[in-house]
This record gives C-alpha cells, sequence and structure tokens, in this order.
C-alpha cells in the first residue's frame, strides 16, 4: 500500500494511492494508529497538495556513512557500527514544500538523497530478524546538510537539523524489498547520486535493530539510512528530487531565506 | 509560580506547587496551553508521584561546554557559540524515576547537573532581549551522559539520548531569576559540583536565540544550558541529586539494566 496524507485546503487527511501515483483514496484516519477504513472519497493527486506523510513525535534517526563510496568521498570510511545522530521534528517537511536556505548561517548546502523508515510500532531491543514486524513503511527523504556548519560545529544538530532540511514523501510504501533497490537523486534534472540500497554497509534490519537498542522507538519515528556517493550543492533556485524505486519521487525547490 | 505534572494513579494531571513544596493545588489543564484555572482538589506533594513537568513534543537541545570550568575538565575550551546538540523526548523522566544504565552499551555514565529552560511559545529567530517573552520556566535536569560512548560515537545522540538519561524536575518555576543561582550536584549526598549560573560562558537569553535561529522552538521544547565543573562517574545503586535555588532537589536512583 502507498499511504499519503494530504489537504484540500483544510485539515489534513489520509488516503490510499494508487499504483500509478494518480488518484487517492481517502481513508478515515491515520492509518499509524487506526484500522485502515475507506470513507468512499476518491481525489486526483494532481488535485490535492501531498503533505509529508508523517510528523514524528519523537525522533528522526540520522545515520551517517553508511555507504562505503560517499563515506570515502567525506574523507573516511564508513564506521563499525551505525553512526546515529538526531534531526528534530521540526525539520520535517513535504513533497514540493520549498527547502529554505538560512543564508546568515551557512553558504554551503548540500542534497542527501536517503531510504527513510517509518517505524509503526512502540518498540525497544528489537532484533534483526524481528524488524519488520515494527517498521510501517518507508518514504524518501533529503537529508540537506549545512556542510559548513557540520564540519565547524562538530555536533550535526544545526546542519542537519535546521527547519526544512528534512524533506520527506511523497507517500508511505508498506510492502518493499529494501535489499536491492535504485536511488537516483537529480538536481535540477541532472542525476547526481545513482546508488543502489545493496551497497548500504548496515542494512535495513541493523539500523533499526542497532537504534533500538538505544532508543524507544515510537510510530511514526523516522530511521534515515544514509545517502551514497555523489553529495554535492543546491542553491537557491534549484530543485532536489529523490527517486527510489518501488515507492516515488520526492521533490522539492530550494530558496534563500528573505 | 511552581507548575508540577504528577499522577495520583491514573492521568497524569496539573497542579501549582507552594512555596514550601509541600501542597499541590490543582489546575484544569496543561498551563503550556490553557489558561491557569484551581480545580479546587489540593494534594500534599508526599502522597502523588510528581512525573516530569514536560514532556516535549518536538525537542530537547542540549548545550555542550557552557561553563569555562566544566570544559576544561573535559580537555578543552568553551567554544566561541553555543555548542547545540539533541536529546530525544524518549530520554526523559521524572523526579525519582530510575535512570537505567544499559550496561551492554556503556560502563562509564556521568551525572551533569543542569539548569533547563522550558519555552512557553512557538518562535523563531528570537532576539536575546526578546527571550523572556517566550521562555515558560526553569526546572532541574540531569544531563547524564555515558562517556564512553561519547567519545566513541562522536556524534552524542546515544551518549545524551539513552532512554532514561534525561531526568527533569521537579516542577516547572516560572518566576526565576536566572543570573546568578546556586546549582549543586549530589551523589549520595556527597556535594561533586557546587556552581553557578553566573558563570555561565553564553546565559539564557543568548542560548534561547541562538537555539531559536536554528530551530523552530514548540511550547514544551526544552534547552538544557550546559554543566558547570565537577563531572564525574555514577553507578547503579547510587542517587544523585541536582538542586539549583529557587527552583528546588531533582533527584534519581541509578539502577542497571537488568
Amino acid at each position: 500500500m502507498r499511504i499519503a496524507r494530504f489537504t484540500t485546503g483544510d485539515d489534513p487527511k489520509f488516503g490510499l494511492v494508487d499504483g500509478a501515483g494518480e488518484k487517492i483514496a481517502e481513508i478515515t484516519g491515520d492509518p499509524l494508529y487506526t484500522k485502515i477504513e475507506l470513507t468512499g472519497d476518491t481525489h486526483e493527486v494532481a488535485d490535492v497538495r501531498l503533505l509529508a506523510p508523517v510528523i514524528p513525535r519523537s525522533k528522526v534517526i540520522g545515520i551517517g556513512k553508511n555507504y562505503a563510496d560517499h563515506a570515502k568521498e567525506m574523507g573516511g570510511e564508513a564506521p563499525a557500527e551505525p553512526l546515529m545522530f538526531l534531526i528534530p521534528n521540526t525539520a520535517v517537511v513535504g513533497p514540493g514544500e520549498p527547502v529554505i536556505i538560512p543564508t546568515d548561517l551557512t553558504s554551503e548546502v548540500h542534497y542527501e538523497g536517503e531510504l527513510a523508515v517509518v517505524i509503526g510500532r512502540l518498540c525497544k531491543d528489537v532484533e534483526p530478524q524481528d524488524v519488520a514486524k515494527v517498521v510501517f513503511g518507508y518514504t524518501c527523504a533529503n537529508d540537506v546538510t549545512a556542510r559548513d556548519l557540520q564540519r565547524g560545529d562538530g555536533q550535526w544538530a544545526r546542519a542537519k537539523g535546521l527547519d526544512t532540511f528534512c524533506p520527506i514523501g511523497p507517500w508511505i510504501e508498506t510492502d518493499l524489498d529494501t535489499s536491492d533497490l535504485s536511488l537516483v537523486t537529480r538536481r535540477d534534472g541532472e542525476v547526481v547520486q545513482d546508488g543502489t540500497t545493496a551497497d548500504m554497509v548496515h542494512d535495513v534490519a541493523t539500523l533499526v535493530s542497532h537504534a533500538s537498542k538505544a532508543f524507544t522507538l515510537l510510530p511514526g519515528d523516522l530511521i534515515l539510512t544514509g545517502t551514497p556517493a555523489g553529495v554535492g550543492p543546491v542553491v537557491a533556485g534549484q530543485r532536489v528530487e529523490v527517486e527510489i524505486d518501488g515507492i516515488g519521487v520526492l521533490s522539492n525547490p530550494f530558496v534563500d531565506k528573505d
């Protein structure tokens, strides 16, 4: 299933998106917490505004250097254990929403296309073989990073947690084999990252298990699984698309803060 | 005012605590979101269980090395700009609740007594002179840290964000001049930190302003303002108390995860 959160002008609603990504069948509540029931209303995807498919009540966990080629381009090696950092929910925006570059804080913003895992159940200390039971689904994410702040601050809270720096979407795909998915990032149409989730150093099961051993995970928590090689700058006026096989395309324009 | 969150066995309630810290006058709702109205019921503090006075819906922002003497004992200098890191809301526990040491992850846990700021209003880009308008109040915090994970991980998400590693309380004091407050930490009764908020490198107004320039702050967000010198180990079976002048005492036992 593909589950979208959207608005037709008033309160956010949830719906099931068809395979072509053209129609949404509205459902009665948030499927993270309630059984899926159709309301009977349907919409054209083109006629609604898609929102971030989930706003975490607790946390977004990022994973650093989880593709060997990316670790290398950053001047290091992939760590033996997953390297976790936190992004606040105030950074999350949806498909189509602008990423706003605070030009007073940074002059070097990079895109990072990533597969994001959406947690479905409250859980702790989950073993890798049980991870499938606690995963609700997957979406695309752009782990936007102020590279200059990342270097200068040491801790990555600001560099990766600035308002609007965590676009996710376009919807959540609940049925997905993540072992070998094409992950392509385009900047103004040009392919800048062309990877596969098969190249993750630590796979989804390992990452979720690892995170759950440190933190209680709540429904709606997100784990961003790291970015493949090819990160690079993005400036105001450009648009970045993250496309993952079996999910869809997350597309966001970048603008300067006025 | 001193605002406590507490339970008498069922759903959490809020109340006003008297100056002696002995009686609670129950109020109708969460004062972060609703006007304060007394229900008419009162309780003895000793008869209720105090809870974490707030559970942030968005974030706990920690500040590293904000007292020069502590920066020195950590082998460095206080940074020119506040050094921010994030703690997930799943780490927050209340007064009296045990801090659970995950012995499979760490063998070196330190206490860090701190003054915590509770944000009262949604805000962004607040100038220092306007910070008082967005602060709801203050409470005590223990920024419990797995020092070995902090050294090993580089990013501090795990070291400071493990479940139960962010005790806060005993209540929120809304009227407080934070310019020179005694901050004392005791481990099993022995004074191990004896500082004053006058020694902060960046004061509360500077810290809140700085945080608000990176992140939208939401009601209930917390900013932990850093710890004075004297951090040190705490092990299972010990109890740590953080006492701040004008607020009260936050006391938590430490236990090993079984």
